[in-house]
Order: C-alpha cells, then sequence, then structure tokens
C-alpha cells in the first residue's frame, strides 16, 4: 500500500538555479521514508540511532523530470519490494500538486541490515518486515 | 500577533552529535518565516526572485537551549517588529512538544529592503509591511 | 583526462548515523565538477546563472561502499562521456586516502543542455563540449 | 594567533536568490573551526564523536555584510577567546579575495563543554585549552 508525504518546497531546498539543488530530491524522499516509518509505530531516534542494527542506503538513483521551486506543493508517494531478508528497495514519485499535478522526479533507493559492529548482513528487524510488506508495490 | 509553524525534526537536519546541527535552526526559522509569509497570501516564488526588491538578511542571534533530534515534534513561533520603512526583525521561539513542552531555542533575524541594482534602502513594498503589522509583538 | 579534486569530510556533510548523508556525495560530486570546470578557465557564476543556456541533470545513480566520517581526507576523481551533441555523463570514484586507500562510492550524473526559455535541448556550448572532450574516460 | 582556512564557495552554498544562503555562514565557519583543531593535532572524529565530553554551542550571531557567489574564493580568518574554564567563544570574519579583498561576515559563536551523561558543565579537556590559548586575539 502506497504511502504520501506532503510537503512545501523551502527557499532552503533551493539553489542558485531557482529551483530544486539536485541532491535535496533524495532527503526530501527520506523525510517521507521517515514519516511512513513512524505512521507506522517505528521510533525514529533509535531506528537511526541504531545501536543494534543500522539500515545504510546502498545505492540510490534519480531521474529528474520537471524543477521544483521554493514554495511549490509536493507530494512524495513510496512504496516498497523486499529484496531477500536482509534488503529492500524503495519507489518514490514526487509530484507537484497543480492542477495539473505533474511528476516531478522518480527515485528509488536500495537498504540494507548489517551488524554496526561486524558490517555483516543481518535479517531485518520484524517490524521494519512488517513495514516493507505493508508498503509492498 | 504571533504565527506558529509546526516542523517534525527530520535525519537531514542532524548532524554526527546526534542532533540538529545548529546553522539548521536559521534554515528551519527561514520555513517559519516562508510559511507565514504564504499564509497572508505572499507568493513565495516572487517573493524570493526578488527582481525588484530584495529583503536580505543582515543579522541573525541564536540561543541553543536544549537539543533537538530526529523525530522530534517542533513548534516555530515567530513575531516580527518594524526597524524603520526599510527593515524590520523576527523573533522566533523554537519548542519541542511533549509534555512537558519545553523551549528549545531563541532565533532573531533582521531584514533590510533594498534595490538589487543600486543595493540601496528602499521602503519596504506594501504587502510585506502588512504583513510585518500583522504579527508585531 | 581523469581529474582529482582533494576534500576533507566536514561536520557538516554528516548525520546522525555519524557518517556522511547519503545525499550529500551527489553535493561532493558536483563541488568535484566545479572545480574541473574553473580549472578549465569556464566561468562559474555565470555558467550556473544561466541566461542563455542551463545544463540541469537529468539523472543520477550512486552506489554506497563505504562510509565516511568527520576528517576523513577524500579524493573524487571524475572522467566524462558525450552522450550527443546536446548531453553528457559524469563518472566519480569518491576515495577514503588511507593507507590504504578505498574506494568509498561510485558516482554517475546524466546533464542536459536546454534553452532556459523554450526548455528545449539545444548544443553545448564549445567551451563545455571542449571540457567534456578533454575529461573523456 | 589568528588561523586562516581558504574556501571556494560551491553552487550547494547557494540558494534561489543567487547568494550563499545565510546559514551556511554558520556551516561555512564551523569547517574553520574544525581544520584549525586538526592543524593543532585534534582528531576530528573523536573529538565531534564526544563519548566522554561534548562541546555544544551555546549561541552565534552573524552580521552579513556582502553576499558571496559560487565561485568566490573565501578565506575565513578566526580567533578565540576564553569565557572560563568551561567555555570559549570563536570571532570570524570571511572575506572575499579580489583584489580587492573585502569584508564579508563577521560570525561569533560561544561553546560550553558539558558531560553528555549529567549534561553538567565540566572544565575543557587540556588539548583544547591549548587551542584556545593558542588562537586568542
Amino acid at each position: 500500500m502506497a504511502f504520501t508525504y506532503r510537503r512545501t518546497i523551502r527557499f532552503a531546498d533551493t539553489d542558485a538555479a531557482g529551483v530544486v539543488f539536485f541532491p535535496n530530491y533524495l532527503a526530501i524522499c527520506h523525510e517521507a521514508y521517515e514519516e511512513s516509518l513512524a505512521a507506522d509505530g517505528i521510533e525514529l531516534r533509535s531506528f537511526f540511532g541504531g545501536q543494534d542494527l543500522v539500515m545504510p542506503i546502498s545505492k540510490s538513483q534519480v531521474e529528474y523530470l520537471r524543477p521544483l521551486t521554493c514554495g511549490d506543493k509536493a507530494g512524495i508517494t513510496l512504496t516498497t519490494a523486499s529484496l531477500g531478508p536482509d534488503s529492500f528497495s524503495i519507489s518514490y514519485e514526487v509530484h507537484r500538486f497543480g492542477p495539473p499535478k505533474k511528476l516531478a522526479a522518480r527515485v528509488c533507493t536500495e537498504h540494507v541490515c548489517i551488524s554496526p559492529r561486524t558490517r555483516e548482513r543481518h535479517a531485518l528487524p520484524a517490524a521494519l518486515a512488517a513495514w516493507v510488506a505493508h508498503h509492498a508495490a
């Protein structure tokens, strides 16, 4: 089930070309990830503070389709896919609300669960596996 | 009349000390300024794109009282003060919602209206002067 | 011919996991792009201020291999590839200097030249085409 | 003894007004602080990773005098002042190299040493006290 996060584009997101600085699409999509985890009852501080297990991002991909500017109302819709017991991907579509609504970017990230001590792969914690299943495309 | 903007603290706001990176308080307060301008009907893209007049910040001050971490729910309350026909200040209080609600930072910025061509001071545009009056402490 | 840019990892680059925030790899690679353009005599302010032609990024890809932390000495090596008269790609390798030297990330961006007024594709300006040829893999 | 750090202004530093986004002056000055600590032999990862003692910033002040744009060559000169056994301040001047050289901003930060467990003030570690003495105005 897709999850949608709404976000106004801020002056801090922009660069001297007057539009959202291209790395910031990844940061904005990560906000949607955080909001979605929180909505499923996962506590962010301990999740990202990671003493036991950490979930680093191993890959990211962005297609930039239309620029976004300060004040634009954006919607970021995410769906997930399991890549095995210890990894998953998230696909995001970033829209600018209109009318007409326009697709601004497509983003994909891959995440791997590892033990911070050994750096070895480890099965996803149950709450995260449930979150992946909940938002599977 | 004070204006309050609500904002969840994001992973992107934090640094390796696990808390909001200190320059980001200014960026978060600027979001409250943007939201408040938009709420009073000022169009952000042209306001910050500034062909005719620009409103650069001439001073900023922050007192950091309590750290904020990823997932915290914050409220940023702003009030304004006129400093003359061509300048104004904004005072912000950043709270972390609780319970109990705690003051995390006090921020103040000063803004000057200038002509981008001559760099000379110029009276505030009417819509901005009205915004300053509307939110005066 | 490859171009290498050296960069110390800063506290501002990090996040609450204690390592470089993943979107910031794109920003750090863009610095290498800027430094390389400047080294070939291209004036950055007018290049990125873009009245006549703009060079937005249409795609980005990152593989994150090893985390980087505050104080690390990094080297970013770029090479280019022409994708036609109006577009090119840049491949980056981000290393952490050691000893031993370790590959931290592989990054790729695609760039398209367009006219800002019509949003239509346009041949690269001569100085940029020369830069692409100079750094071709 | 003053310490000077040289830094090219990057596209990532700028905002839609075409100049350095005002919170980023604090981040750029923090880079000068990091570089200066490293030059005096303080290891940044453990310093900012802070298990034993942490040095949060309690206040910051910036006067913005002249805008900086992408490609500008800047110099950030810092001097320190002791504020007691457990705190100190840093004064920064940010210049744009010319000719002529121009002052772009004046920045001041105050830092307090605390124990991360008790949040109580604690005397500066010896290496940091020596750094403060070394760069006293």
